[in-house]
């Protein structure tokens, strides 16, 4: 067995003990986290200084040091987010959908969790411990492998939340983390079929892909956004210029953020007026076709065919004219990542359309694309945004994390 | 493009077209399948009698052939299938979970289809029909990959079925066969992800084994049984030896079968009293533990380890003896396959222990593992048994060839 199947088999047996766990045992070991890593902060912030310090000499670039750097205030953060978790309903032993067939049969769903998961991602040391909260609230058990920029951080943050969940009574490991960060590792995980239930990739395109191209595990894919907002010729045009600054700038570099502004041409020049002063202020780069160009003169570059299949993550726009609501759709059915996608108008059978015809986790008529969220859906926290339909679609909740099974009483039936 | 790419790429294009068909258009599409069918039934015969012809003398087993071969009364069983199916509720745009959130944002959640779904299977021409009626009912395009047994019988009832669906105005590539039955052609088929949403394999271990290690599209697993009927200390006997009689003999090929009778050492000789007057009607081979030896005597032989995981698919039944609740969930836990488990009891607490911590997709009391069936739970037709905990779990029906939207509808909200 290689020490990565020894995991596996490890999160198994963890994973048995967590299906049946109660909510009380359960939230008791989240909050025992929650504290464990409020006492032992500097700790982790030590381990994080050892990351820092390596990513730097690195040549790591500033805004990735960011995300890898850990302050007091995130680390409260982070921690608020555990206690916010210990709040949600319990996902697991929900029953539903019962039928009493005519043979007497009661049969009926109820939840249970997925099993083992597997989370391979970047240097993101929150997603550590948020996804091993999610995970051990709705039952199952995961195996973490994270980034090598983020290894330190996340081996002291695991053994404090280990110890804190051994200490409330249920087993150290529920949460497990890969220690090697090299390619072999993560492509081991990603065939550990025997004991991965589902492995959920966190990141950038590249790995994302990487991840889908080459797991035998079951996936689900997530997270790649090349949003559009649709300014139709019956929008209102100040609202679309507000809807579409915010999915554009409010906050760039997520995956919900628009991409693509696609404007009918009867409204190219209207539409800009009350558009242009607001993109200004992020100095926001338009990227266009000809006929918007056309309009925008010095204030905008051509844009090339790789425009309209990328996804900037900074202020820069890319901007497509069309003639119909017909064109719009074609446009983002061709160019869509199944993300977000939203139209501005006040025709409603040209929002009915849209609706029902894009084909995407989210569609919009009249609001920004940034609403794509666990926490904005209502859903509490989020543990990543599916964009493919098997399974769930869309933010992924505690709910998203568990499956079902049909429990069937009956009183000696047997089939005729 | 290859071949396949171009069958991918239609495929696409008629889903998305079927996406938004009227439950009436698909009604009247399903209504002309099952027509044409009827009255071109001769061309699908002579079909398969070139397929039989060749099977035999290829050295087909009788049983083989005897999946393989159409009748008349089959067709019409076929026919009905169809007719059934458009019965069904249409189980495309439906909405639920509504929910307005406090910026005012109207969130429901819209059932879709799951765009391109892939069927690799075996000599069972039936599944042919099946298939493309369920899929079809649920707005999904199809891409059949038949055994190559059945390869003119495929082809003949395909080009009746897509002349059927474009008389009634559907594309015709809403249903697709692959024309090659050779190894590459599933292989191909298993990586075609930019086209394939999901690959639901349906035949023996074999071939879902290797479609689940190979595939690099999402594979929904189906239909591997290794069932159990736990007799515990306080069972009704009587009823004990009923139930275990219809899992295992009703039936014995089909994947909900029982395969092991798990029976606490206390009533291990009562039990087969009243147990082995009805196995005796079907000559069932008993394979047993040592306990159980020693009570069955020379009614009986030794069971190996590799009994354990055997599924027989005839009428041979594991026996093994345990000394406790505890001892027989452990002894399912290592050799279930998640599918279907029984527990006889009339204790209360034995049962919900049993529900509890049993992990398949369906678990019983005092009923028989046989009822596992889209018809029987009350689903309509099924497409298959998943045995895997994403996405749908157990008889999979219309609704689990579902995914679903977020369809948000707003008045100019933006996030802060």
């Amino acid at each position: 067995m290689t020490v990565l199947e020894q995991q596996g088999e490890q999160a198994r047996v963890a994973a048995k003990r967590l299906a049946t766990a109660s909510t009380r045992r359960k939230n008791k070991a989240l909050l025992s986290m929650a504290e464990a890593i409020g006492l032992r902060r500097k700790e982790w912030l030590a381990a994080n200084e050892v990351d820092i310090t390596k990513a730097r000499e690195d040549g790591m670039s500033e805004p990735m040091l960011d995300r890898l750097k850990l302050t007091d205030a995130r680390i409260d953060g982070i921690i608020r987010g555990i206690r916010e978790v210990v709040e949600l309903p319990d996902p697991i032993g929900c029953e539903y959908d019962e039928v009493i067939r005519p043979n007497g049969l009661k049969i009926v769903k109820r939840s249970v969790p997925l099993g083992v998961i597997a989370i391979i991602y970047e240097a993101r040391p929150n997603v550590t411990v948020d996804a091993a909260a999610l995970t051990l609230k709705s039952g199952n058990a995961v195996i973490l492998r994270g980034g090598k920029e983020a290894i330190e951080s996340n081996k002291a943050v695991i053994k404090i939340m280990r110890a804190a969940i051994e200490a409330a009574g249920l087993p150290a490991d529920c949460v497990q983390l890969v220690a090697s960060t090299d390619r072999e590792s993560a492509n081991e995980l990603m065939h550990l079929n025997q004991y991965v239930d589902v492995l959920i990739p966190r990141g950038g395109r590249g790995l994302i892909r990487s991840v889908v191209a080459n797991a035998g595990v079951p996936v689900i894919r997530t997270g790649e956004g090349v949003c559009h907002v649709y300014i139709d010729e019956d929008a209102d045009l100040e609202m679309g210029a507000k809807i579409l600054y915010n999915a554009k700038c409010q906050r760039p570099s997520v995956c919900n953020a628009a991409e693509c502004v696609i404007v009918h041409e009867s409204v190219l020049e209207a539409f800009f007026k009350e558009a242009l002063p607001l993109l200004d202020e992020k100095k926001t780069i338009l990227r266009c076709d000809e006929r918007a160009l056309a309009v925008l003169g010095d204030r905008a570059v051509p844009a090339t065919e790789e425009d309209w299949d990328t996804e900037y993550g900074n202020y820069t726009l890319a901007v497509k004219t069309v003639d119909s609501l017909e064109e719009a759709i074609a446009f983002i059915d061709a160019h869509t990542t199944g993300h977000s996608e939203a139209i501005v108008t006040e025709n409603d059978e040209h929002a009915a359309e849209f609706l029902n015809r894009i084909d995407a986790a989210a569609v919009y008529v009249n609001a920004s694309t940034r609403f794509t969220d666990g926490g904005e859906f209502g859903l509490g926290a989020e543990i990543g945004i599916s964009t493919q339909k098997m399974h769930a679609r869309g933010p992924m909740g505690l709910k998203e994390l568990t499956s079902y099974k049909y429990v069937v009483v009956g009183a000696g039936q047997v089939r005729e």
